[in-house]
């Protein structure tokens, strides 16, 4: 990513969101992503899920087996099904299988762990139904991905097919070395900014309580995990610590860092090249993950 | 990988090679990989590159622009351009790239940085020729594709379009933990025989010099990286620190983790599932390594 993209990246998002309220922090954010246009072959149709609200998003022709339950970034704390599909909704379209993106319950109001039970809730009702779930998620939404992925295994549910996990916030106790130095590279986040968020998240519990931090919980036996983040991200170390401990776990586990690239980049599909692969990369993943439900035949 | 499958492994490669000579070492090797069919779709044509003998690994119909120059495995002291063959065929099928695999000097009679030297030859010829190169090698030959890009960058040459590294060897002074962690798992590798293969690489020479470990070097300007390796390996460190350290230095890296698998899994393409899986992978990073050099054009 060039140093011109970086600072119009800067733009689109101011820095500091410090001292404003939940409430405007939610307007805002909404304004600037709310309201983009998906494409005119998607159609979102309101459903309850879990008895939470969702979105499903259907893209024309994406009618494949399974479902991806999409869960949307935004700190816990801000976000909505709505600003999810735009991430859901591009790969819905590169897999052909549909998805639906959950409306959780939001921090400070509804404080850790209830994005978690209505996330299990969703996954719950999705397999009851008889479906192949993957998940997906940025953000917020890929750590609270890993979570639901730990709780289902608490809850003795199957794992889901695998999850693909955008820049995701795996440590909400900003333990990484790249909080800080990254600070001044990252043009979306700030330590001050998460610190934040965080506090309203686990409102006074535990923040490396394994299902708010899922990077410190034990790891073996979760589904493979694609995890994609940029080298420029405060939040690169969430990535690369949760793929060695994936690793060290014997958990199937891709990672690819882009070069110069910001938080969940690949909103930038259609725009930058490196998004494009990502979500190749990543539509590659979700297919191989719901083929190998199918049948669990050799390939070769 | 199951269970059975890893002693079928370990089963194909005796555990201890201590007390052998390097011509013994050698013999066996050879026996066991040197006449494996490689499919009727490939010839191997002798031919010198870089002062070296080679072989090109020319498959049907894999006429595509670029080639990849693959680099053998065996502990920098055992192994063959034809032993190299077996791994860069299947890549080569996959990509549609041709690839030609270089007869480097081996230790203990040429050390580090014998195998340097010749690599850094043979890739100067690959681009005075005026093609597209991209790297691929295994194991020791990982390893020494790293200590060639590093090369290039210090002679001033221009960077590879990318590299495959399976299971690379990136640290030949054997600091990384899953060297003792990983022994019991790992069917083909002890630390007493890398320690041994080291020691004849580096010939009293620091195992930490940049160009014998490249672990260890400033990474940064080194082309994309795609890193596969096996969880149950000892070399599984090699890598995922090479990963976080390529993340570190914002150069572009991809990391497979495959769960259970053994070192160098990808030679059981067309019988493993994840080896079949990885060479895919691997297959489209080569593609989309070498159309970014062609036209450098937005893929959206």
């Amino acid at each position: 990513m060039s140093r011109e993209q970086r600072e119009q990246a800067r733009g689109l998002i101011e820095k500091s969101e410090l001292g404003r309220t939940p409430a405007q922090q939610r307007a805002d954010f909404d304004e600037m992503f709310a309201g983009r246009p998906l494409g005119e072959d998607v159609t979102l149709s309101p459903r309850t899920l879990g008895g939470r609200p969702a979105l499903d998003v259907v893209v024309e022709g994406a009618d494949g087996e399974g479902v991806i339950l999409y869960l949307h970034g935004g700190g816990y704390s801000i976000g909505s099904a709505r600003t999810g599909a735009n991430l859901a909704a591009p790969l819905a379209r590169s897999t052909g299988v549909p998805a639906v993106a959950l409306d959780y319950r939001l921090a400070p109001e509804d404080p850790f762990p209830a994005a978690v039970d209505d996330a299990l809730a969703a996954y719950k009702e999705l397999l009851d139904s008889g479906q192949k779930v993957v998940l997906a998620g940025d953000s917020a939404g890929g750590g609270l991905a890993l979570a639901l992925m730990l709780a289902a295994r608490r809850a003795g549910l199957p794992q889901p097919a695998g999850a693909v996990l955008y820049s995701p916030w795996t440590d909400v106790s900003l333990s990484g070395a790249s909080v800080d130095s990254r600070g001044d590279f990252d043009p979306l986040f700030s330590r001050a900014q998460m610190a934040e968020s965080a506090e309203w998240y686990v409102g006074g519990q535990d923040p490396r309580a394994e299902l708010a931090s899922p990077l410190f919980a034990d790891l073996t036996g979760l589904a493979p995990l694609l995890i994609q983040v940029g080298s420029a991200e405060v939040l690169l170390d969430d990535s690369l610590r949760l793929a060695v401990r994936a690793a060290e776990a014997e958990v199937d586990v891709s990672l690819d860092v882009v070069a110069g690239a910001p938080h969940v980049f690949q909103y930038f599909t259609g725009f930058l090249p490196e998004a494009d692969e990502a979500l190749e990369r990543a539509a590659a993943f979700v297919r191989r993950r719901l083929s190998d439900r199918l049948g669990d035949q050799p390939v070769g």
